[in-house]
């Protein structure tokens, strides 16, 4: 019984080089950065519905911590290590919102995919990418 | 691009009656009423591993809603309508918990679940425990 915490609980103990919001926004500037190279903060803070100064706030956490390079005029490109977490950032997403758009054969997903991604480990991300390719070669048969 | 929300904006989107925290509390006191008909405060503050004044705290606000009642002595009983929630709330739990040991061959998984069940709706509950029952079915064949 004594494993159980609030969720509060869970989040003092697991200490993460990124917050649940960083991951967001590196999620975002290389799903952005993918088709053009880079992304710039007012696109990436339209993007995620907040104000142009959260962007550039998070923006400037994410270059301190070497995820970004932050450029004049609001230019952001993910660095080396900053390709890297986002790349798996963005296929997490990815595998997750196909496991629920199969499991509800709905389109859409994304709201239940965003709140719950930052708590999926990797393991559990290529156990359920496996589980759907074997779902997908039963239906074949 | 225009639906995607940081957690906190997700967060300020839905205004559920219940918070994640108290969803933790009521979910903790009906699996230990489950069994004794009560939970006590201490008790419960022992097995969330947090202080008992954060549990008192919580209970009384649980109360104040309407799903407990807070008696002399801690002794804390969920009202029917506590039991309708918290009997939804155990499902969740073992549904999401059987599902992800399953995905992910192991026994424990409980941290992972803890953290995201906060954001699965009734929906995919259901839909997550057919899929469940076509892999048995699939695996006895």
């Amino acid at each position: 019984m004594n494993d159980f915490y609030t969720q509060k609980g869970y989040d003092l103990r697991n200490h993460n080089d990124l917050s649940r919001a960083m991951e967001d926004y590196l999620e975002m500037i290389c799903r952005t950065a993918n088709t053009n190279e880079y992304a710039r903060v007012n696109a990436i803070a339209a993007q995620l519905n907040v104000t142009p100064s959260s962007a550039s706030k998070m923006a400037s956490k994410l270059r301190e911590k070497g995820f970004v390079d932050f450029e004049p005029y609001g230019i952001l490109r993910p660095t080396e290590k900053g390709w890297e977490t986002g790349r798996y950032l963005l296929r997490r997403h990815e595998v997750l919102h196909r496991f629920f758009c199969l499991v509800n054969q709905s389109e859409n997903e994304l709201e239940l995919v965003e709140q719950i991604e930052h708590y999926i480990n990797r393991k559990t991300i290529d156990n359920i990418e496996k589980l759907m390719e074997r779902l997908e070669e039963a239906k074949r048969k």
